[in-house]
């Protein structure tokens, strides 16, 4: 559905000399500026979150003995750390303007993310006078991970754009979405977007069908995700690196570093979706209220720092490429693609370029789980 | 008070020939084959931990829709999965054994350890078909680590002879516990094996203090426990091992490899008390009822094999003393241990004598939460 309100025209030479890249820079780096500045987002969103448990957590107080927090996708901080902080901040004063005699709630909070996170090291940043109990949750955020109605408050933020995994038709040489030569959905036939939209869209049925078994009734789900901006046409304009990454792909296969194989079976599980198409997605299930969503809005930021934004890239991909690449060839495939971003001028033209309205939206959603008559459970 | 009891003769000696290590070396080696072996050991406990949760266990099946589990050190597994998955399979017996229809009970198991634990490497180790909710906890078992009355089952074994901390008497010049010159208690005033021993009666009262609020009523606590046998004076006769990585650290200090002050302030920080010890701190804590105490009795096992007991005193000793002396010195210091090892003979010795009464006693101790009215809380 999605797919199709965003079809256009694939476009033409996605690597070479990255014209594609040079022409449609700005945006691109924008969706790395994101994650570059988390924090930032982080910091705006702090202010939703406490309106969020003031005016609408539903959990009686009387009834309230122990909160529990999850953090899904939760990296390996600082950022989580500030974002826990700033939720228990909020419980503990709605709930003593209510009761000034409710001192005695505690705090349990889960920290998840992929099993292949560093949890030591999160662990080790854990400040020693905690005012809350903690645990690390390892595995994947759209299956089942904590046990039935045992979460007030939910936090998933950038991370709901990582696809559980890479839809099957782009490996079948027999689909429409068969995406031999390509890594991404840009650049390719309109069926390849399709089959990441429709991947996207049972991510996102699994995550909520989770959270609804877990959440209790009248508790809270804080999300950010990246999305492309609404009447986009152009769904192939946003991802200059991931095309950089492809072009250096290719590259390694010419000069038989990588073998075709490996590159073509390569694609890149992320999949960002238009606001709208993420609220018909939202809306579908019924155990939850959408009870805000909105772009957090902050100044854009120049970044001309090639090796920040080096680090930045090799901190966001080296694991997913490490996976299918092996160790072996990472220093030498994050050289090459360092001089191709050079070499296409994108960050001195994101520095000279004002932020135009095709930017990245960082959406924020504010979902509360009700009784849901209507489900299956 | 255990410290009175035990009272003896300072050893002579430790280094130099390690006529010591010549004279006691058996019950040394056995402690140290209960750690190679905890497996065995555990294998033992099963039957006592099914039979606990069909005759002990007292939490109604009506009211349970989650069962909770926590293990304490649980190190990096694959041990610590065989014992969870035998208490889970224990309780779900029980409950369906008693009601055909509950099928229904979830379960969430707490990993605890260290925050120095590898939690990255436990985390992998879980079986991805998983019939449990799964989360690792990190910090001192000695401290609150979970919400109150949120556990029904708890398990510690072969980790409560570590203490906390050194007792700080050992580093005190003005104090008759300073423990100059030495590494540990054996061969040392008797007032050095007194501080040691008042340091695990304050670790004991503050895990069974946060055990105690963390357990709902009626919910068990299994530990494991390496102690020495009742009734032995020779409390120096226990600890070759450290004995000889006394004399160790002792030769480097002497040819400068180590500063005098860095062996001066290291101390070795495990203790293990006799059952009579045990129990009387046990008996102490009006919360817990001791519904089983008593030794496991397994074959005695043979370890000759130099190589095999270095990769365990590693496994066992490397973070702490690496976390004291640096990571510089570990390869040479272990070798110099190896060679004071194989030089006094103590492997040989012990496949050649048989197990007496004096060999290390592994406690199986069953204690449950009772409703506690005596209690200030």
């Amino acid at each position: 559905m999605a797919g199709k309100s965003t079809r256009s025209s694939p476009m033409k030479g996605g690597d070479g000399q990255y014209s594609y890249a040079h022409n449609s820079s700005y945006q691109v780096l924008l969706s790395f500026v994101l994650y570059m500045n988390q924090r930032e987002g982080l910091e705006i969103a702090k202010v939703f979150i406490k309106e969020a448990i003031v005016e609408k957590l539903g959990i009686k107080s009387s009834s309230l003995e122990l909160f529990t927090i999850a953090d899904l996708g939760c990296s390996v901080g600082p950022n989580t750390l500030v974002v826990v902080e700033n939720i228990i901040d909020s419980v503990k004063h709605k709930y003593q303007s209510i009761d000034q005699k409710k001192e005695a709630v505690e705090f349990l909070v889960f920290f998840n993310d992929h099993v292949s996170n560093d949890f030591n090291t999160l662990f080790k940043s854990f400040p020693s006078d905690n005012q809350y109990f903690a645990a690390g949750v390892p595995g994947p955020f759209q299956d089942r991970l904590f046990p039935k109605a045992s979460l007030h408050f939910v936090h998933c933020s950038y991370s709901l754009h990582w696809l559980s995994k890479v839809p099957n038709e782009l490996m079948d040489q027999n689909s429409p979405a068969w995406n031999e030569g390509r890594i991404y959905h840009t650049n390719g036939p309109n069926a390849v977007r399709e089959a990441y939209s429709a991947q996207f869209a049972k991510d996102i049925e699994s995550f909520l069908n989770a959270r609804a078994e877990e959440l209790v009734h009248g508790g809270l789900m804080a999300l950010i995700i990246a999305c492309l901006p609404d009447g986009v046409s152009s769904q192939s304009s946003d991802f200059a690196f991931i095309d950089l990454l492809e072009a250096t792909l290719k590259e390694m296969a010419d000069e038989g570093i990588l073998t075709e194989d490996e590159v073509d079976s390569f694609n890149f599980p992320q999949y960002n979706p238009t606001p709208a198409e993420l609220g018909t997605l939202l809306e579908r299930n019924c155990s939850f209220s959408i009870e805000r969503m909105e772009p957090l809005v902050r100044p854009a930021r120049k970044v001309s720092d090639i090796q920040s934004v080096m680090s930045m890239v090799r901190a966001l991909w080296e694991e997913l490429i490490e996976g299918h690449f092996g160790n072996d060839v990472l220093d030498e495939l994050f050289d090459r693609l360092k001089n191709k971003i050079v070499e296409c001028s994108i960050l001195s033209q994101s520095s000279k370029k004002q932020v135009g309205e095709k930017q990245m939206v960082e959406l924020y959603v504010l979902l509360k789980r009700k009784a849901c008559p209507d489900s299956l459970y």
